[in-house]
């Protein structure tokens, strides 16, 4: 049975990098190795101003009925001025909730084509492939109360609220060392529990839920100190469990220790299967339509929904074959040139990889 | 008139590493370069052995009648089954609170002899000298409600509020804007104004202060980019102002850049110009008692005081001439340490210093 899936753009870069990854899908369908129907709608900046809302409720139930949502990226300063509540990142934060997609996997993996484009020395960073499971439909992201208000003194306050609940943390946690009892088998729960309450529960859920996976290995360590040890030795790494807030910050952080950020992608999971599937980068606007943004993150997160939303591992293998492929044949969007490469735009650097397949 | 400094040594490697500041004040004493009282008080986890109290009330009242506090660190694996409230931290937490220490200056700074010890390419940062400004007496460390509370369903959930009121926003944007004007008069404010109302009013009221100030470049960055952008391009920053929370976790990570995390000291400064000094680095009870943690971010600690509360520039530059002397000798601690050095102990490093003044 053909399986759906549905296509957002988004904003920025969005379109051209998604137009792509859908290139590799039909390619792929044309020859018979999947089967699958597409469709399209808006979300972010593009659905705010076509309908005055960054996810429109045609777009959520589309999303619900689909069997996996292929995301590009939303946001860009055209829509800074909005109230939080219109932005285009109030549809990406929807779509999430929405659909209940908790579990977040960033992987943060170096491309050994590519380790000439980290910031850091190659013996740091070699062979780095550790994956963050970021929590995603909790957190001070979405708790209550929240909002500016006005004091009885005429002063305004900004406040947010970080808050977990016992069984929120279990899941995530149980999502994370299932992964790592096919890994590594070690984890490292992230958190800030020297100071606040909330992550001191954390600590100690995963802790207990730990218990259920012999032979795995958990370690706690502090935000602040996890943020340094990502810069003086990642590979201590396999994967890393933690927050909504605290993995926004420390993915992005680990998708950069690779230099290949415009390589990544991610998958948002919920409890049935269900995914979302999208690059770690984010909308670019500066480049934005010049046909220079990478679209190999996209296409490998059409890999990842092949994989896991789809039952198609082999045919997500096929694709992943393809891009280390194109890198070999040294092929390289501007992000990720380096000397003697050749400097190929995001329309042809899609090419080789439907070439390639 | 003598300067009352309070002496706080606390816990892990802290008495090692501030008994070599010592040694520099004492020497500076005999010469008649400074005219300093000494006093000493227990903070952290031994103050909690000794009195069950990580701040015991004599302890703040001795560093609220002191014109500067010199502390070493908190903290240790001994302490962490406590609840938050008789942790080590509580007591740090409560010096800043207790005295008003709005404003953390964290010097990211690479010294040119340890460039080797980064993790970074040398071309990424060499020359690197940014500073974060953080607050410090706000956000979510403070904020109420906080705690773990039992859901009626028999569930618990953990609880914590971020907040910030205008004028304390204002006050430290101000701290950040005016250190800014002296120095590359380039600030980036780093919130997540796209997600949290919180940090929203945030970069409003950062912006408006801004005007006051003619000439300075404002930018504003979210902190997830903030994070990236520290381990893909740091020389890009002069000064960062952020909140507490994101300023804790971004300070770690950028003073990791430098390779020096050893070497850098902070200061916490309040309206009245008091201030707490203290080493970036924490309290290392790995290698606490075994006299080889590097004493130099706690000497260079001593510098900052004299320079923001004592008035004593000169002498505070006489020390940090001393510590570039020391390291041109070539002597290292181990955490400095590379090829063709000569490794020292803290003792060892701590006379060098003296002896270089
Ligand atoms: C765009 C923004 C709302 C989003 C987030 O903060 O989660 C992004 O940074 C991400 O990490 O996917
Ligand atoms: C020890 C801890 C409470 C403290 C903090 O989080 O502020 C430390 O990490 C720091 O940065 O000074």
């Amino acid at each position: 049975m053909s399986k759906k899936i549905l296509v957002l753009a988004g904003d920025g870069i969005g379109p051209e990098i998604v137009a792509e990854a859908v290139k590799v899908l039909k390619a792929l369908q044309a020859e018979g190795a999947i089967d699958v129907t597409l469709e399209e709608a808006l979300v972010g900046g593009a659905a705010y101003d076509a309908y005055g809302d960054p996810l429109p409720e045609e777009t959520l139930t589309a999303a619900k009925a689909s069997d996996a949502v292929l995301l590009g990226a939303v946001g860009g300063p055209k829509w800074e001025p909005l109230p939080i509540s219109k932005r285009p990142e109030k549809g990406l934060l929807g779509l999430r909730s929405g659909l209940g997609l908790f579990a977040n996997l960033r992987p943060a993996v170096l491309y050994p084509q590519l380790i000439a484009a980290s910031t850091l020395k190659p013996e740091i960073v070699s062979g780095l492939d550790l994956l963050i499971v970021r929590e995603l439909t909790g957190d001070i992201y979405f708790g209550q109360p929240r909002g500016v208000e006005t004091l009885p003194s005429g002063e305004r306050r900004g406040l947010n609220t970080m808050v977990y609940t016992e069984s929120e943390i279990e899941r995530i946690c149980r999502v994370a060392f299932d992964i790592a009892m096919q890994r590594g088998k070690k984890v490292c729960s992230v958190d800030k529990a020297n100071v606040l309450e909330c992550t001191e529960l954390w600590r100690e859920v995963a802790t207990k839920t730990a218990a259920d996976y012999p032979g795995l290995q958990l370690s706690h360590m502090y935000v602040d100190n996890a943020a340094m040890q990502l810069v003086r030795a990642p590979k201590q790494f396999d994967v890393i469990v933690t927050g909504n807030l605290f993995g926004d910050i420390l993915s992005d952080c680990a998708a950069m220790l690779t230099g290949s950020i415009g390589m990544l992608p991610s998958a948002s999971l919920n409890a049935q299967g269900q995914g979302m599937y999208e690059p770690i980068h984010g909308s670019a606007p500066d480049i934005a339509g010049r046909g220079i943004a990478n679209p190999l993150a996209t296409i490998l997160s059409v890999a990842l929904m092949l994989r896991h939303s789809l039952g198609a591992p082999e045919v997500a293998e096929r694709i992943e074959t393809a891009v280390s492929k194109v890198l070999d044949q040294g092929l390289r969007t501007a992000d990720i040139l380096s000397e003697g490469m050749r400097r190929v735009g995001t329309a042809e650097m899609g090419d080789a990889v439907v070439a390639a397949l």
